[in-house]
């Protein structure tokens, strides 16, 4: 049960701010696992928990976007399914981002992004909050405002979600009061 | 190896009264894991030993169903291969387990709820006993009575199961004594 | 690294009598973890380092069976890839262990049995060696004369395994100077 | 996040040297679960970040190599995504990395082994650097140079890829220079 009391100050400023969140998929919205079977499928694990906590998002009137080099109908049909935006098969994160933040009109300071590995580097360099799931690789640290306590696919995802949510002063009690 | 010696009385009176057992399914009876694969299936995995707990819950004479906000064929049959029953696609579940409740004709106080995220806050304060999984979001903290020590789909509702049983008088052997 | 030294002396006379070796599936071969898709399709995970040393137990000329309530067409995949028996669909698991034993010509200490929940009861009861994964339920305490480290499907039979193999005189070393 | 600076002088002289990284699929490049399901097919997962790895071997001028002893079309597809070399249905691990070695022109010294059980102690003997997952069987414990932190499938393969980069003068930067 995390406590948004023990985030500081300058996490919380930053998250106030946010308009746009995005999200890498392998790693930071699964555990990193591609399953792949001796007829060519390909499977990857979301979590039900990171799903409602990206919904919860929209309805506090960001807007979430998923962002991953790989080709992934499983991320797409995911996207599909919370009503957020999704762009597979991005050679450069970086610039899909930027293009995402100039269509809504955005600042840097507004944009979030969350990622565990080498190519999420650029986009989190220029994002206002970047973040990295407990298990990111290392290459991550010195770009990362924050990392989160759970492991990506295993919760990473809601908890960046409990943090924005929080510091735009959104509880349970709010979304029980006004349902999807 | 939980011992029920632990449990408060307040918890062990609680569960005593239960008549109906109702559980999430994605969170709560899974590990949260929603599989999907690059052509359109999905999958979630349920634990043997959750599966047991809930066939001796039947046999102890108490009534299991499965809630879920989400359509599931696997959920489905899950149900039907334990003997219990199942609503999927739920959109108001405090009111699908009221009307469980009242086609019984219990009382609030013997009905269980076993949910771990923000849609089952509302039966969970309806219930005579709510459970909340070890890894549940916070936000089912203020609802629940009980946080069992195993996570979702990794034994969490054996747990509950085996708080239900043991207050109300079974164990080992006295299902032996009269197999299924 | 389990290392064989910390086993009590009554477990090493136990492990070195078996000649036949029972294992449950669901929870004790596998992390109990049943997989099930929207198309009817069920799936489990076997471990490879558990596979391996059923083939050991094998080649050191004990006899491996696979012993399971559940109609389980990947129980009998596996069981044929590994070269050892397989029983599914079976209701009485202690008279299915104790028709094996008679076939092989064994005595009731020449068996071991393997298994994590309320059915395994019988079974561990009537061998000489009853062996438990560490995540079994409490229910196999009273029956189990030993516990692993190691979960089930994360390596649990596989430390058995390494016990009844250091308790016949065999090592890695042995294994190596006469190939499969 | 591991730090190069904890690894002895002897391992980074070992890892500086090497030009040919193999590795083992089962419980080495995964978790070593075998998933089958009810119709015959096989399934098993490679982590997104240990494939990031392997690019960067390619990159920074390694050959890579999978050997595995198990048939694997899930292996083959996996190698030829990362553009790496597979090895599958390999009886004699040794002799298969013996050979590659040869057709390479390089000396025993220049060879990196990974793997985690009886098969691979063969091959690791041979290699200049011999690595194990941290959950590796205990018979690997007297052939290998190194254990990871990290388990088999959950990052083991990344770990001793950031070593042998580190070694070789390669970090973030070095890469985020020069894109693939």
């Amino acid at each position: 049960m995390p406590s948004e009391s023990r985030h500081s100050d300058d996490l919380l400023a930053r998250a106030a701010r946010i308009r746009l969140v995005c999200f890498d998929v392998d790693g930071t919205l699964t555990d990193g696992r591609l399953y792949l079977d001796d007829q060519g499928r390909e499977s990857k694990a979301f979590h039900v928990r990171d799903g409602q906590g990206l919904v919860l998002l929209r309805r506090a009137g960001m807007t979430v976007a998923l962002v991953t080099a790989r080709r992934s109908a499983a991320a797409e049909r995911r996207a599909a399914e919370l009503g957020v935006e999704v762009h597979t098969g991005v050679a450069d994160k970086r610039a899909c981002v930027a293009a995402l933040r100039e269509r809504l009109g955005l600042g840097a300071d507004e944009v979030c992004f969350m990622g565990d590995d080498l190519p999420d580097r650029a986009p989190m360099r220029e994002a206002g909050l970047a973040v990295a799931p407990a298990d990111a690789h290392a290459w991550t640290g010195d770009v990362a405002h924050w990392r989160t306590g759970a492991r990506g696919g295993e919760g990473a995802a809601r908890e960046l979600c409990d943090l924005l949510l929080a510091a735009q002063g959104h509880d349970a009690a709010s979304f029980e009061r006004s349902p999807a």
